[in-house]
């Protein structure tokens, strides 16, 4: 029997559950693979801290050299996170032969492009299952099994902090700010939530999807993003009361000339399953043009979830170990040569219904002057809501669904909208989904 | 660019859908695998049939032997369905080197222990994502993306006409047979509906699934097997009363001692994600060790979904095509020397909720006899039902939700009830699904 030495970069939450999983069921992986995993060594940052009990006889180290040089370790799992020194480790092991797993995001999203290239070079595999919806094997989804379909479009709550958030919003009437300081207290959100409730976060993950479904390099600098930081509890009230939820989707779409990928908070019918997908679970929907639509949902995070696909990474890596490059499945779903770019559509080009939440002082002619803007830009209005606020008894809150419109339309309407005197405060304005499921 | 020859058995649903996808998508396959496909042959029943605009160039046979004795042929794929002749020629293709991909749950489910080990006799693969869920792919995700997870249950709607049915009967109030014939009339019942609506092509399915999940070999004849047929209207009234829905449920499940291999109408809290998959939908939920619960979702049938399956699986076997038979993914997801059985469950030790309808004679102390049964045999209650049926007015319907006991209790506490003077007809049981998701 083989046996394969692993080394672990990050011994927190992910690579805890790693170790746990690994050493629960190390059986079965050798039965799968007709391969021991060894775990030889792992890197942390304090060499002081407790270390779970699945830790014994693993060489701890806080010098990264001794991973890196030890030429009996085969493969490297980085699952620190961030991107230095992430990227410069991951880089110096594809150059020392190894091969990396890595549930980093940010890493693949930023660096993917560099990142792949050395591994092609190098002859090793790079595999990042676990860097998008944690439990949910969506990485192998659309690069494998849907491998026979022109990849139309990928929407999903990649998320769980957001949608946790919005879930306990939507359910207990709280405002961002107390739904936030929940999720904090209760570990779903971190100290600092900027990277998930303003979108980055999701966003990495979607130029990661955006370039497997697509055979494009990775462009996360290109994808617009919104945070759910601008949502207020009576948004999702309205949204509820017209039948819809709000979900913080990420959206990557295609067709001949252009890509779309986009991250944002969004109205989505109550009807569809992507609107069921509430607390801190995540869900992503994939568009073929043979397989139609489907849906995958499951845990999008947390210590087990996150090692499973890291684990389902390794049982991959050790079948094709030993076999040619030309055997594996290749970094973004095609080979090197045949990645193709294709440009990013502009926000203001895309085709959307939208949401409107707008107060205005309520004397006769404001609806006539608002609607009458929107349909100078040819806007048709689906629904109108227009209901007092017992808060805020000298302003009238309306809410509009809009059909779908052109977004630049759509912007020119609502700066002219601004303009009305009547008009008091910010506009809000909320993309809604009108594809598919359900 | 090295030209992979395959040959297509059957021209029908799926093969017609198979060529149409190889032609669309010719050069992606090869951007994907670096290798060209060309389908070189097909066998038809009927030479004189009208064949799609695709078939041109493909060499039209009766003949069998065209296909099993050119030695230019790489891949068969079996896309006709049914066990014979399937079974023969598939295990003559495998005994002449060429790898297959099948579409056939029920080859696979019947003679899959067969047909795996001739395989691996001769270094050929077998794949067969497309026999199970159409499009969704549940193999794959069950065999590799869930594979460092100790899989506890498998639990799917699988079959698109019984869920169809049964979808049409709770919208429009029709009953069985109404809605059967309308399935029949739009093509998604065969005039011999039996294997549908019986369960048996979802216990076909289910076979399949458990083998991948728990790395069991395949254990059709154990499946117990209820079908559709005894599900009313009213069942599906009552169940939407108490915030449930009903659906065909494959359900697999696992514990140190025993396997449970079901299929049966199941009774499924509203909120649940599977009592919201509707129409000829399918989908299934996996519970892992450590990913959780996994759900996907898709067209379970179909030419195109099946067939796009169908191609996930020829790029797979492009990849491989020259790798070492170590490098690929056993049939059963483990080495086939690390394949163990594990005893079935019989029905009765099973531990269910269960839903009960009974017609009872509506004078005093009836509804006393009947609790007094279930109570003697530790049944409890957790929701009662008793309205008068107008169309029966002799009659009153009495509806019971119990909590969790042994099937073998309650097959016990309805013989007794049945023997009730006061209790008329058969009565109804139901199992309802307590587990997971959401």
């Amino acid at each position: 029997m083989e046996t394969v030495n692993i080394a672990l970069l990050g011994l927190g939450t992910v690579g805890g559950g790693t170790l746990q999983i690994l050493r629960r069921h190390a059986d079965a992986i050798e039965r799968r693979t007709g391969r021991r995993v060894q775990v030889r060594r792992a890197l942390v940052r304090d060499p002081a801290k407790a270390r779970p009990a699945e830790a014994e006889g693993v060489a701890i180290t806080t010098a990264i050299d001794d991973i890196l040089n030890d030429a009996s370790i085969h493969i490297v799992a980085e699952l620190m996170g961030g991107c230095e020194p992430a990227r410069e480790w991951v880089l110096r092991a594809i150059a020392g032969g190894k091969h990396v797993i890595t549930a980093n995001k940010a890493l693949i999203a930023q660096h993917g492009n560099e990142i792949f290239a050395a591994a092609e070079k190098h002859g090793v595999i790079v595999a990042f299952e676990a860097a998008v919806g944690g439990g949910i094997p969506i990485i192998k989804t659309i690069r494998e099994a849907l491998a026979g379909n022109d990849i139309r479009s990928v929407a999903g709550i990649v998320n769980g902090t957001t949608n946790y958030i919005m879930t306990e919003m939507r359910d207990r009437g709280l405002d961002f700010g107390a739904a936030l300081a929940e999720a904090q207290a209760l570990g779903y959100a971190e100290a600092d939530p900027s990277f998930d409730v303003g979108g980055i976060d999701a966003a990495h993950k979607l130029a990661i999807l955006a370039a497997i479904a697509f055979g494009t390099p990775l462009s996360f600098p290109h994808v617009a993003i919104e945070g759910i930081d601008a949502i207020g509890a009576q948004d999702i009230h309205y949204a509820d009361t017209l039948g819809y939820s709000i979900k913080h989707l990420a959206i990557a779409r295609r067709d001949a000339e252009a890509v779309e990928l986009r991250v944002h908070p969004t109205l989505i019918p109550q009807r569809h399953l992507l609107a069921r997908v509430d607390g801190v679970m995540n869900a992503i929907l994939v568009q073929g043009d043979a397989a139609g639509e489907s849906l995958l949902y499951g845990a999008g995070a947390g210590a087990l979830p996150t090692a499973s696909s890291v684990v389902a990474d390794l049982v991959d890596v050790l079948r094709l170990l030993s076999a040619e490059p030309d055997h594996r499945v290749p970094y973004l779903g095609v080979r090197p040569g045949a990645v193709t770019d294709l440009p990013v559509r502009p926000l203001a080009a895309i085709h959307s219904a939208y949401y409107l939440r707008l107060g205005v002082e309520d004397h006769p002619g404001v609806v006539a002057d608002i609607t009458r803007i929107l349909a100078d830009h040819a806007i048709s209005i689906e629904a109108m809501l227009q209901r007092p606020d017992p808060a805020r008894p000298d302003t009238m809150p309306i809410i509009l669904l809009t059909h779908r419109v052109w977004e630049r339309a759509m912007d020119q309407a609502l700066d002219a909208i601004a303009q009305l005197a009547s008009v008091r405060g910010p506009i809000t304005r909320i993309r809604v989904h009108t594809d598919g499921a359900c």
